[in-house]
């Protein structure tokens, strides 16, 4: 892809209106543009990286046995009517009257939908667990959406729910998205902590929120520092061991200001280990038991009687987690962005030196281009006219993580080659390959 | 995939609210829940088929050079009130109030969103062309929502945006769209033909209606039977090369009522190729200037003054194509549906004959769904007590093109082997691998 042909329209210098660091980037290198107060459209440079990051995400449910569906964004307020939220919910709910004055709502989260579907369709506890999930757009009608993507009214997110035939089996669902939220988190180089927390309209009194470490972040955290050595690779799909698992982390003090306790925290954290900062919150978790089954009557036949099914839900932010990356990842200070390279727009960056009527340089960075394209990489070439350092500027912010610049001093196959962050060396083209392509498995 | 785990419910009997093949198929094998009236749930067979539509769709756009971005769903009235269309546009938009008692609207076309993110970010006319397109859900508030996924009021679409400096260029965006099409609906193993179109609430004076004959159809179409042999494989993406193609189809009569006219017909099409009959629209692609970029300001710099960019719009309905796939291929009177292997939820199913106590049959299915699944195939395995003649009347219905039985009197490694509405033969595992692989090419 030549830059001058892509649709990503820059600015020169940081947008006024953004107040942190992942709004400020999105706009300025545009990966977004707002359309109206809280609502965005992606931009291509955006809109690669969320796709990479929902791929990730949806592979790690599917790892877990989750089937995937996609319920619709419009929902009939019947069924809210039905589990008792319709009124509860608030004007955070975008309530709309159809042509026919029919009451239909924007979905801010599935959890009437998904029981409606299952009661009509699971009717033997041998069909038993589900996991069922979905990707998709939800509407929150935030009073004062702020932070670009990170409080914004549409939002792109994964939605699972679990239904099983007791507790037991519940928690064990519950456990195995606990490992694929951890799964899915480490895939994006992030290190999410999960913190009790509590369980707000969704309900039920089980409840983890997966939260990374950020000053910008929204949430107060309070957590004992010897959580973030927890290992988590070798867990199986297995009862015993995913409850070991959940139980290494749960021994950790690790909590939201909601939950914070300082009596607790001072008692439970030996002062070196105490760790109070911000965080930003990515994921959540919820067991709540026959909250929606019961009064939505989803049952199954079970040993001759009915059995109200016990669910779980368990959500991803995955448009937000597009700010969250920016927000651990990104060096204000000295402009640097380096996305990890599971969920980068473009492998590597190739800057050649260009001057009016000699094309020598493009040449061979399409040269270059087409060997790293025949391996499997995504290249992004930078046509223009700009100097090296202007050049070097704009790619330090679009995070590629590779750059490979193409000056008139070159000599053969040597190039000189850097990864964002670390100082460049002068290399063969084959060696530069093979490093990009070993980072990227 | 064991069908006992899956979530595919399954009807015993066509449901009565539903009048045409695709509507009554869709709902007996579980593909689509109706949540409320036009809208719907995709379950796992559903969203699988339409996935893979979705893939071919965003591959074929990506092969002509147009970058994908994803607009919200959720529209200001702002910029339709600087088009002029917010009036215009009846009672099909779903217009909405937020908390704040904005005018807002989920968006039922593009347009108008597409031309204000192009007209705040391309400034030179050496930015173009640019070809811009997104796969959204849409909203139209149809009055009476039917025929299931086929006119509903909530549908994913691909809708594509081409901007260019003056109408030669534009036409060149116009014709690789048109040849764009083609070779998408050709993956989808359709025969779809375009037709001169009205333009309708999109405007312009340049239009053509892709549309795939079936019985079911709601368009009345008159064309003359010659369009069929039209040959687009050796088509290039040349100026010349394109308009050659148009060219090749244009001369042909096709139409859909609303431009028919009898003596037209009549005069240009020899008695022995005239087809009336029905169809299905599966695309619409509009050229109109500068409808848009005029009153919305949307120009660029080119030769020192502005010129306003010339613009087309380029549709396909992806949600709409699983219905208008089943309604070109099931066999409604056998009961019989096949998928095109580019599309179909799984490659392959296995149907073991099982008896209580006795589970050979059903570990030898375990042992040649690992066999597919190591060379790239997607297998369900029909783990039910059902008996042959159930389980082949089910799997009909599902659609997945091939069937391997394993029934008692299996020796070694022949089996039973059956590529749906073709009579079935004994043949090795490993023959039929290689039969599903070639096909799946």
């Amino acid at each position: 892809m030549y830059f001058s042909k892509s649709f990503i329209p820059i600015l020169k210098n940081n947008p006024t209106e953004a107040t942190i660091k992942s709004h400020q980037l999105m706009l300025r290198v545009g990966m977004i543009k707002q359309s109206s107060a809280g609502i965005y459209s992606w931009l291509p440079l955006g809109f690669k990286v969320m796709k990479k990051i929902e791929r990730i995400v949806r592979e790690e449910q599917d790892r877990i046995g989750a089937q995937e569906i996609l319920m619709p964004t419009i929902q009939s307020s019947e069924i809210w009517k039905e589990s008792g939220r319709y009124e509860d919910y608030g004007e955070e709910m975008l309530r709309i009257k159809d042509r026919q004055g029919r009451e239909i709502l924007y979905g801010p989260t599935n959890e009437e939908l998904i029981t409606d579907i299952f009661r009509s369709s699971i009717k033997s506890y041998k069909s038993l667990p589900q996991l069922l999930y979905h990707i998709q757009w939800k509407f929150r009608d935030e009073l004062r959406p702020r932070f670009g993507i990170m409080r914004c009214r549409e939002f792109y997110m994964k939605d699972a729910y679990s239904f099983d035939i007791n507790d037991d089996e519940a928690i064990y669902s519950y456990n195995k998205f606990f490992l694929s939220y951890l799964r899915t988190f480490k895939r994006l180089d992030l290190s999410a902590i999960p913190m009790s927390a509590d369980t707000g309209p969704i309900g039920g009194n089980l409840s983890h929120e997966f939260v990374i470490l950020a000053d910008t972040g929204e949430s107060k955290i309070y957590t004992d520092k010897r959580i973030f050595e927890v290992q988590s690779d070798k867990a199986i799909l297995n009862k015993e061991n995913l409850n070991d698992l959940r139980n290494k982390f749960d021994k950790y003090y690790a909590v939201t200001d909601e939950k914070f306790n300082k009596k607790d925290f001072d008692e439970k954290v030996p002062e070196e280990f105490r760790l109070s900062t911000k965080g930003i919150e990515v994921g959540h978790i919820f067991y709540f038991g026959d909250k929606y089954s019961k009064p939505m009557n989803a049952s199954v036949d079970y040993q001759g009687k009915k059995e109200f099914v016990k669910m779980g839900s368990y959500g991803v932010g995955v448009s937000r987690l597009v700010g969250a990356i920016i927000e651990a990842k990104y060096d204000n200070k000295n402009e640097i962005m380096k996305w990890p390279i599971s969920v980068a727009p473009f492998d590597c960056g190739i800057l050649p030196l260009i001057n009016k009527n000699d094309t020598k340089n493009l040449d061979k960075a399409v040269k270059i281009s087409n060997l790293l394209k025949k391996n499997g990489l995504d290249v992004l070439i930078d046509d223009t006219e700009e100097n090296f350092s202007s050049k070097i500027k704009k790619f330090n912010l679009l995070g590629i993580p590779f750059q490979i610049m193409i000056g008139n001093k070159n000599e053969g196959d040597i190039f000189e080659f850097r990864e964002i962050g670390i100082e460049s060396k002068n290399i063969s083209i084959n060696e530069i390959v093979e490093i990009i392509k070993k980072k990227k498995v």
